[in-house]
């Protein structure tokens, strides 16, 4: 199958264990390249923006409306898999090329440093093209003390690189997760993407000796954090839908034998509804008494159009597809064109091994990745006509 | 008062903020240095094991009988206080340089290592004194790679360096905690020195996206060990003079948007009854369900002499000071004596600032110091006539 072949080419470019293509590294601009010229060979025009962004466009037979976009992104984390990206870029790729021209014009997009690991924030590429940078963002460096403008070479204005609205984008994923896997479909249609929320919140308490303190006396730390944890985890799973996660926490000083006075943790809230999301927040910071809170980001969650939703759930009845609706828990490209006002969707595909992802464990099926390439084609096909 | 200059001299001697005297460093053997001279001003005769250990002695008038000893130790952890250790030192000097002949021989000692922080174990000196080095002890290496065989300078033997039984060891020091200042008393007889244990204890969970694993089908290890870190919290509480701490805890893989895979945690148990701390440890070993429990080490506690407790319960009516009964949450070089069959007992300096210890902020006033002196004089006359 052409498209495992061309996921196994991109794979192999950064070398080491796994996909290893940061963004704006040489290794992206070799899978650019890469992917450049397999649009070439399908006869697409190929485009590049001020962000480095790389399109490939087949003209529509009526290029005055609104173009149709499709895509996903090209860069890695260190260490990733094979689909996380790449599968976007190469099932629209092959999408447009089976359908040909419609009458509006189409366009495969691969959207520069979505993972945004390097520089701290992600989809900076389609934020770029929407218009959406915050000020200053180029300044950011990475740990190698380059700065995110000198990678991307060019200056880029706050008022993005967008020229008109577009009629409608659709991106293929790699759901991440379990629930199409526990739920035997090959396929999903996303409902929304997740809001998130990030808190930073330090606990003091009072550093003491280990052994001569009494229980009675104490002002232990961890003890506040540790039932802090689990009060967030409560409030997580009370409503549905929503996660929560503590995956960083530091403990000071930090010795067997002293009563520690200082936790750090980072909180990942998430929510596919804002009410739920701001419900959510409200019960974690409410429930942190005494520690510290610093809001450090939070982005509101983002709904699917319902006229992508639908003519994806069209596509799929004509190919007999039993496909659950779900929403995303991680952030997309998706979402930012679709909080800029474009009507997006997404389309997921059954993550193999428990819905392991970033990782070289990553996995999906050659048969459920060309149920999703035909019914991305047949999408395509109803919003571009 | 010449006892708190003898400190502030010893205090000085490593620079840098605290005290900072490691055991067999230079700084420690410039304390010996400056110990060994005030012994011979007092009169003392000075001697010097195999350990490195420091005798300061005065013959009795019938020598053949039992010694009693009194003493300490001279090293400091970094950053250390004043009064931890150089107390019992010099106010042992103090105490023997007043009373003058007794019928026993009286001796003040300054053992070595006492802290254990360089090389892992405290109270090296005492124990080699008492045979009761553990087998490749010498082999150990401190953080420059330095044995602690070559930082002692000799071979030391299993049997241990003490000729023959003592007829009581009597130690002065600070109290490291906040009991006696809770209740105004300017002393404390100890009951005993706690037993203590310590765990090294591992949760295993599944990493997985923060945003993209449902809360229902996570299986997040810090989750499972901050439930830990509580019920071993309330296994100690529930045991009047018992305590538990986690002091040592970290995660992986440690970012904020990946659930934990792994928590390791160090549990340090303590308990000044034997029964007692079996019953805490049975109770923080079973509780740990699932978690890798590895047991790191283990000492019973010890009780202090009888004979020796009434001679200091004397010596404090006689001097008309109520003074608590209480156990040491920590360790001392009299636990290691008492362990090896010395009749051993220890009398506790008010510890102010809330029992702030292994810190500059450690204090104590010269009037309980100097009624902690009259106090262990008094009480060696006792012990030695």
């Amino acid at each position: 199958m052409r498209l495992f072949e061309r996921l196994e080419a991109l794979y192999e470019i950064g070398g080491g264990r796994g996909a290893n293509r940061p963004a704006y590294s040489d290794a992206e601009e070799e899978a650019h390249r890469l992917v450049a010229g397999w649009m070439n060979e399908a006869g697409l025009d190929v485009e590049r923006d001020a962000a480095g962004n790389l399109y490939g466009r087949f003209p529509g037979s009526r290029p005055e409306l609104p173009e149709v976009w499709t895509g996903s992104h090209l860069d890695s984390v260190p260490e990733g898999g094979r689909f996380d990206g790449p599968l976007g870029v190469l099932a629209g790729l092959e999408a447009i090329e089976r359908i040909g021209q419609q009458e509006r014009t189409l366009r495969v997009a691969a959207f520069r440093d979505e993972e945004g690991w390097r520089w701290g924030r992600g989809c900076f590429g389609s934020r770029a093209l929407c218009g959406q940078l915050e000020p200053g963002e180029l300044d950011a460096v990475d740990d190698d003390g380059v700065s995110l403008r000198d990678a991307v070479g060019q200056e880029l204005s706050g008022s993005g690189l967008l020229q008109r609205l577009l009629a409608a984008y659709v991106e293929v994923h790699i759901e991440q997760g379990p629930v199409l896997a526990g739920a035997e479909a090959p396929l999903g249609v996303v409902t929304a993407i997740v809001g998130l929320a990030r808190l930073a919140v330090t606990f003091t308490g009072s550093a003491g000796h280990a052994g001569t303190t009494p229980m009675g006396t104490r002002d232990d730390a961890l003890c506040k954090a540790a039932e802090y944890v689990l009060r967030v985890r409560d409030a997580a799973a009370a409503r549905e839908g929503a996660v929560a996660t503590v995956g960083r926490l530091a403990v000071e000083p930090g010795a067997a034998n002293v009563i520690p006075d200082r936790v750090s943790l980072i909180v990942d809230a998430r929510a596919p509804e804002e009410a739920m999301l701001a419900a959510l927040l409200a019960e974690i910071e409410a429930t942190a008494d005494g520690a510290d809170v610093e809001r450090l980001r939070r982005t509101e969650p983002v709904r699917m159009a319902e006229a992508v939703r639908s003519a994806l759930r069209e596509a799929l009845a004509e190919h007999g597809i039993d496909a659950p609706e779900l929403h995303s828990g991680a952030g997309h490209d998706a979402g930012v064109l679709g909080a800029a006002g474009v009507p997006s969707g997404m389309l997921f595909v059954r993550s193999l091994a428990g819905g392991v992802s970033h990782s070289p464990d990553e996995e999906s099926s050659p048969e459920d990745v060309a149920l999703a390439v035909e019914v991305l084609a047949a999408t395509l096909r109803r919003l571009a006509s």
